[in-house]
């Protein structure tokens, strides 16, 4: 028997998403995939720990409601405005096969509103996922450069550029990854308003960064933000990601996740998290003035450090290829995330960690300049 | 704007998985849902109270292989064999999306080849999820009936009712759900024989059964053995299920999961729970002795009670109807499950419970009979 006849051609031919290395070996300074350096607050993991109990046998709540209605308390939304993910990397792609049809050689053509409505776009360069996403699902991406400094083009250059007014879907991280910029609301709103189809405005970094965008799901119903345990709340871990939207966005995507799609620990993770805002709002200042620090001194040490609204830093290197600054670093067991992508081969990401991880990363940095 | 416009027709028409209910009230025995009576072993709780730490913060292995590679040993095949997932729940859908083409009625025909590649299909009665994930998918939906004992038809009568040689994926729930018969190795070896797509063997409660059909999966490339942790592990609480395939097959799956699909929770309490499957064992023998027990008290009051090679009891109660006696058990506190197709509407789901959970079910029981 073929297996391979088993397998969808179009599964066939994708690349799996390559997440960062997260190593085996311990002693490491791991300053690659943009976790929080501290652990979650002592009442979050007393929380979980005391929930490891006769309730395991159990399945979770299958809406993770609590949790729903914790969060519309905190936005200032009803619960029929939230979603909880398996992360957000789960909502992302839920998002695909709610709003994008799959594309179709065979019967569709390439041209008009049937194509918009089979297109995913996204500003290059972004969060490496979304390409995954829309192969997966099977979509047209829609890629679209942003301006060399990171910032998103305006109206008229967007589209001269291809950026689509009805894609049916379009991702935007905001604050960016991987150069860190942040988007004020403003932008942000304008274009929301030169986009039609549904967008999703990815904050992951966002309480690194100055403004949220959150408000604008209120104006504007095709708007969806999206929100993470994992960088600020250090709940990797756990896998808890969350949609603020307009209820009927949230209905569709409700209705195709999987029924127990977020596991019990993490919605009691999340929910102490909730009550212990104060904890973190202190780390997120602790994070803000290491990589304020950082920034100036790399930048003594002749790197070039864009701004960053985000728990890591965007950097080139002075010397050596980013490439050969990544390997050196390795090599004195600090390890940073550098992308292959043109745009951004010339930079590596390095994320924000304790003073003491940041000065093991300043150090390793001075030697290899030497 | 008109938000109805922005989301697939396909998703507008769905009707939500609706699963059991997770009651809110204390004091209930919830015979509802097959979960185990007993909390996981101790070994297994105190290394997931010993897992909340420093590590919470941090990514989970993204390609759970440390449990990989322990599920390997103890099935006796190889790591590249094995595919973890959020509960055996997002596995069954994956395989939706790796396996088989969505329908799209504008551009394909509903004849020959192509409509095999679109279809899905599974016996009815059984798992009511996997109607909801064909539809998800936009697949086509394929039904065959159960003989009226829920055994398996014969080659030539499974041809008869529909059954197709080549759909792109088959669902065997095995044991049966919810019915709780029990099939042979040899008869779903036949059926194996008898279908040339993918096959799905869904052993989410082969633990309370005679004879697992894993290795089937030596002979049989095109076939899947679907696990879970959640019913005899007691682990629904952080949805760890997992697949044993062709190296071909978890590939494809594995392209198209979200990347860091799995909890660290999870998959430090399913590591520890290969550490103690002498305790599970036991486990497992004691709903055995409890189901035997209780089938046979039943059957002393009136009710038809069907063989069980699972943790539930599928009975016909005597004189009202099943949907009245579900009412009256949850006026005494005993939820049980009740199905509303007509295949099974006579019946009630009981899952087996401690022996003092049964009594209070066989007391309700007597008390409604007076």
């Amino acid at each position: 028997m073929i297996l391979r006849k088993l397998i969808r051609p179009l599964v066939r031919k994708l690349h799996a998403y390559v997440p960062g290395e997260q190593p085996k070996v311990r002693n490491l300074v791991k300053l690659n995939t943009n976790e929080n350096p501290w652990p979650p607050a002592p009442g979050v993991q007393k929380a979980m720990r005391a929930a490891v109990d006769d309730r395991l046998r159990l399945y979770p709540n299958p809406t993770a409601q609590p949790l729903r209605e914790e969060l519309a308390r905190l936005h200032q939304v009803k619960s029929k405005n939230i979603i909880i993910g398996n992360g957000s990397d789960e909502l992302l792609a839920l998002a695909t096969r709610a709003f994008v049809e799959p594309f179709d050689s065979k019967c569709d053509d390439l041209q008009g509103s049937r194509r918009a409505r089979c297109t995913i776009q996204w500003f290059h360069p972004s969060y490496s996922l979304y390409p995954v996403l829309s192969d997966i699902h099977g979509a047209l991406a829609n890629p679209v450069p942003l301006n060399p400094d990171f910032s998103i083009p305006e109206c008229k250059e967007l589209r001269r550029r291809g950026w689509l007014a009805n894609a049916a879907l379009s991702y935007v991280t905001t604050p960016n990854a991987p150069s860190g910029r942040g988007y004020s609301k403003a932008e942000l709103d304008q274009l929301c308003r030169d986009t039609k189809g549904v967008v999703i405005l990815d904050e992951a970094y966002i309480d690194f960064a100055e403004e949220s965008a959150e408000s604008l799901v209120r104006n504007h119903p095709h708007v969806i933000i999206s929100r993470t345990f994992s960088k600020s709340y250090s709940l990797c871990f756990q896998r808890i990601g969350y949609f603020i939207a307009a209820p009927e966005l949230i209905d569709a995507l409700d209705r195709i996740r999987d029924s127990y799609n977020v596991n019990g620990l993490g919605q009691v993770g999340a929910l102490a998290t909730l009550k212990s805002l104060g904890h973190y709002r202190k780390n997120f200042k602790r994070i803000k003035a290491i990589r304020r620090r950082t920034a100036q001194e790399l930048e003594s040490l002749g790197f070039e450090v864009l701004p960053s609204a985000t728990n890591f830093l965007f950097v080139r290197p002075p010397g050596p290829s980013a490439k050969t600054w990544q390997r050196k670093l390795r090599d004195q067991k600090i390890i940073v995330r550098w992308f292959t992508a043109s745009e951004v081969c010339d930079y590596l990401r390095i994320t924000i960690g304790t003073d003491k991880e940041m000065e093991a990363c300043l150090q390793a940095v001075r030697k290899i300049l030497k």
